[in-house]
């Protein structure tokens, strides 16, 4: 028999992108950072011994949450640190919405639930159906901005989390601050906003200042992740920010020893070196300018990306993009296809090194002109 | 304002056991294996590169569920890898367990919700509140044996899920397979028995026969962790032995790359050299033998263990367990000691190396003397 709960036996799990054994694939498909992580990080790794590993780590990874504090001028009450930033989302879920069955008759339709925008980062709906709660989808404009009304119908409908990624996945673009912070300000005292800037380090400009006091906001959490601006998401270490009281309420929900030993001190080194990180994030944002040319000299449309990935439209009197998909694999090279709303006509290309891109638009170049 | 749900703002979270910083404090209170984990699994920390890291790890750490099946005779679609047991339990119960909301009217007490013994590993109750799901326990008999009832009392209260910890914690008993077997078949079609292994490795007996298809149970998963055997708490790597079906609907649930590139081949290599892990064991029992002895020499009772520590309870003419825990904690020794109901009396001393439990006995006989 099926001992499982219904809606996770009706689930359909998220699935992320594909993960190759290392191969000759040029791999463009899961936002990794294209350069190696820092030389700090790998000596921090090699000076566990077996004793640091036979011991539990710090509950609370001490030293990771003074060294964020310090880093981003905020106190270590106002960070958590997570088994990468999914743990992060998992546990806002958890911490701030509320079942379905909760719901009294006559609720709204999203009473107690979690709120998105359509498209967003595709795991936030499957960790809202885990947990069973409500999910409201707020369409994006056609140009991929936020409806001017968005908090409103957050609030309408009743939910306790909104989870807005910024620079936003997968269209590329970064939000504007002012715009979040009246967001925020909207929804204060009724949800919590979760900003989650995954791809941040890539970014002009971040969500920061809603976290001070002089914001007079006390709802916002925003997302980090060392996944991609410090080339470790094979370490799975994410972290939050935000206000004490909302980090309290998340630790309360965390497992006891959630971050490991080995990667604390990996995060610390990372942290400390961030200027060393920084020049690969400048790499990226050279090879994003001249990319967003290049796909725009074949006839591609681009939407303009703040991240470490393009969103892309295969001119029209081409393959479709899905063929596009397919026959790049053939040829070596691995992008993401979704095959949803808005974006089945598109590709979403992680910027690679200069060698990887020039790979990819010579394939681009081939597929298109053997037509 | 509070923005997380009543359920959070009213949890008293786990506590776990002091961490405190390396120090001159001997640490028998957190159950950690004295000895330093194995060459081979720093030998395969070592092996960890810039690109590994950079890259996202296996979502389903292919590797160490092959090894893991080939240790314990078992096929991949049996095995969960997750990050340390605690994963593994919070898994059980969101899977498993609805919330307290769900319950019709005149539903029983315990409907769609967690069974646990009374004593019991602590963590399982702070991880049901997290999800608001019911609890229901069943009071070891006095000689902390299961009542024979168990199974039907749990079936009766709407369990969902029962987890039994064995050897149990925090006694160190270990339970019969024969009646864990007869449990899970009472329970069959009703509720999932979850038996968590954690420091299976110190005893003589294992649950994995009822994995055996020849068992005909559909019902039954086993908790495993690298945190004791292996000595690798700092790792933070646990697994899930089970029915196929209990395993793909737990991996639903997971996040989804919620093991670490470094931990994967840590613990592969872990597994592959269990025999040399297995000499820590056999030097753990010897002590405990011996320890067992040393403390009833100086008047305690003591629980018969197959674990990797001894409840014991003090002398009833000298200082109380509290008081014992404290002046111990003084002279430099760290146990645990748990402020409950059949334990008050008590501490949990975790078997050490042969001079930690000297020390330990050493300074117990200082503390006696005193008086």
């Amino acid at each position: 028999m099926a001992y499982a709960r219904d809606n996770i036996i009706r689930l359909d799990p998220y699935t992320p992108g594909e993960q190759p054994r290392q191969g000759e694939l040029i791999k463009l498909n899961t936002n990794e950072n294209p350069y190696p992580t820092l030389p700090a990080v790998l000596e921090a790794v090699a000076t566990v011994t077996a004793e640091v590993l036979r011991r539990y780590p710090s509950p609370l990874a001490d030293d990771f949450r003074a060294t964020a504090a310090t880093v981003h001028g905020l106190s270590p009450n106002m960070v958590i640190a997570t088994n990468g930033g999914d743990e992060l989302l998992r546990l806002a879920v958890t911490v701030f919405c509320e079942p379905r069955s909760t719901a009294p008759p006559g609720a709204p339709a999203g009473h107690g639930g979690l709120g998105v925008t359509d498209p967003t980062y595709s795991l936030y709906q499957a960790l809202a159906r885990i947990d069973d709660t409500n999910v409201t989808r707020v369409a994006l404009n056609e140009d991929w901005s936020l409806p001017a009304d968005l908090a409103e119908r957050m609030c309408q409908a009743g939910c306790r989390l909104v989870l807005l990624v910024s620079p936003h996945a997968p269209c590329g673009i970064g939000r504007d601050i002012d715009q979040l912070a009246s967001i925020a300000a909207r929804l204060q005292g009724r949800a919590v906003l979760l900003i989650d800037e995954a791809y941040v380090d890539f970014a002009d400009a971040n969500a920061l200042a809603l976290l001070d006091a002089s914001s007079g906001l006390d709802n916002v959490l925003i997302l980090r992740t060392l996944s991609k601006g410090y080339s470790l998401a094979g370490l799975r270490f994410g972290y939050g920010l935000g206000h004490r009281d909302l980090i309290a309420a998340l630790d309360k929900a965390r497992d006891s020893y959630n971050t490991d030993a080995v990667s604390q001190v990996a995060a610390v080194a990372a942290l400390r070196h961030r200027e060393d990180a920084a020049h690969t994030w400048q790499a990226v944002r050279d090879e994003r300018t001249r990319m967003d040319q290049a796909l725009r000299d074949r006839g591609h449309g681009v939407v303009p990306s703040q991240s470490n990935f393009l969103l892309t439209r295969p001119p029209a009197e081409g393959p479709a993009a899905a063929d596009v998909y397919r026959s790049l694999k053939q040829r070596g090279v691995l992008v993401r296809y979704f095959d949803q709303d808005r974006l089945r006509d598109k590709l979403r290309i992680t910027i690679g090194t200069p060698p990887q891109n020039d790979a990819l638009l010579a394939a681009l170049d081939r597929i298109y002109n053997q037509r």
